[in-house]
Formats: structure tokens, sequence, C-alpha cells
């Protein structure tokens, strides 16, 4: 039943987001009670122009250095 | 005024989403009494690479099957 | 598989919230080919203190009125 | 950097949400390069009057079961 | 037009809330050229029992510190 | 520590979102008592495809005005 949802800066590959979906599944598995099939995720990968962090967009902060 | 994000694996075509977002808003207008121009909705496509069940990304589920 | 979430102003009942959760699965299940126990709705209930349009939380916007 | 959130049935005790989170983050260590303070997770518990499957809300399917 | 969702730890004041809505409200006016009504805001108040950084949940955080 | 997640019609600049992300930041920290470096801020481009008022998508309503 629970939906996860991943945001994460763009770049990690299919097989990094496999590994990650099968133990944020497992963990909700043995720590919550939930059966695998009911465990959704959905990873949404974000550029660096579309996240801030203390009003830097991360893009910005790569030119700052 | 509700703000109604729907996730959905991609794929649809505009004509698609335009007769759900009008059986959404109906919906909505009918049993919630909200105003049809509050209602707001929003379709995110997600990919067969960032959507997993029961630990498996869709995409390598089709690979599997 | 899609998920639907709809933030809505508290206040409605759970007759309301099942009818037009019944609705909104019906308009994916023959809009977008999903089966109907593929479609699940998260409905989160938002108070008028934290709802904020043109600059005013709703709470606000009523003692104005 | 990640943010990740899970929208979970209610229900699930403190500890339970506190196991789950460090795995989730090993996780993102793990297989997705993350450093530990980089990421947050938030929690939200769902009710089963607001979570509908296959058109109905949980606390209904309970009653009709 | 936009959404804007806010995550906050729990413990601001309606006051609180009510500068911040009119200040992003103006920024986006400003720098997107939106209407201000079409900007609405949702505040989402999250519980230290509920947000974990660094794999700790605040309030787990807080008993250790 | 705060999330805010923008949703936004697309076709803002770079620019305009750096601008908007550190009046953003600005107001959290003004108002809300955040530490600069705690508020992370994302940006989701909507394309007119996405995005239904009152029951007709944007590009739709663009093609009927």
């Amino acid at each position: 039943m629970p939906w996860i949802r991943v945001d994460l800066s763009e770049g990690r590959s299919v097989e990094q987001k496999q590994k990650t979906a099968q133990a944020i599944t497992d963990a909700l598995v043995e720590f919550c009670n939930c059966s695998p099939e009911s465990v959704s995720i959905i990873f949404n990968d974000v550029s660096s122009d579309d996240w801030a962090f203390g009003g830097t967009l991360l893009s910005q902060r790569a030119k700052k250095g």
C-alpha cells in the first residue's frame, strides 16, 4: 500500500534505481509489515536547474565554485 | 480549490488526459461542492524506468516477463 | 498503477470522499485503460490555516470578508 | 540531497519509522552515492478514511469484508 | 497557476504562515509573471516523529543530543 | 529543513527560478526562523498538456480561446 516518492538529482542509472527500489521495498516489508507487492516507488529526476539549497540553484552553485 | 495530482505511467494521449480531467472535475463538483473553475489537476507521466512495484522497476519486470 | 493525490479543504464527509474516489477510479478505467484495482487515491484534508490564495490564508480571508 | 516521502497507512510506531528511515538512508548511501546527512525522509500517516483502492476507501472495504 | 507546497516542521503560528505566504506570492508575481490570485500555497506541518535526516528521526535526534 | 515544491507552467528561465528561489528562501529565514542552508526548493515544470483548470487542459483552452 505505501507510496514512496524519491526526488533525486538526475544522473542515476537504471541499475542504481533498481537496487535502491529493492532495498526500500525490503525495508518496508521488514519494518512496517507491508507485503512486497503493495510497495510502490516513484523516482523523480531533478535537474540541477530545478533544485535550490540555501537560496542557490545547484547549477548556479557549481558556477560559483 | 482542490489540487489533484495524477501520477500515471507514460503513454496516454492528450485526448485521454483531457477526458480524464473533465471527469475528475465533474466528480469534485458533484460530490464535494467545488466550483469547476476551482479544480486544478496536474498529470505527471512516469517512465517505466522510474516506477517500481514489489521491488522491481516496471522496465525490468517487462524484461523478466 | 496510477497514484492520485487529492488536496482538499477539510470538511468533506467519508461518504463524499467515497463517491469521489469511485468516480475518479471509473474515469481512470474508462479513459486511461487502467484496471480498477490498480487505481489508488489519497485524500489530504487541508486546514484553512494552511492554504493560501492570492497571498492570504483562507482563515484570514474569512476574517477580512 | 534526496527527498523521500513515504505515504503509509496510519498505525506504525516511532520505532518502526526509525528503523525504516535508517534502512532507506542506507540504501541511498550505498546505491546512489548520497551522503547520509543529505538524505531527508518524511512519513505521512494516511487514515483508512482517506485512502482508496479499486474505488473503495479502506475504511469502507473493512465494513464490506 | 503555480502550486507551492511547503513541508515544514510543526510549530509555526498562523501569523508566521501568513507572512510567509504573502512573501512567496510576491516572489512568484515579481519574478515569474504570475498574477497574485493564481498563486496557491499549501503548508504541511510535519511532526518530529515523521521527519528523518541522516537516518535519524528528529524526535530521536533530540533524545540523543 | 523545509522542503518547498513549486509546480509551475513551463517556460521560466534559470534566472527567473534563481531569483524566486532566493526570495522564497529569504521568506523562510525571516518569518519561520529557518537557517538558509536548511531550505531546499524543487521546481517542477508542467507542460500545458498536463495541467487542467475547470476541466480543460491549458493546451486545449488555448485552442478554444
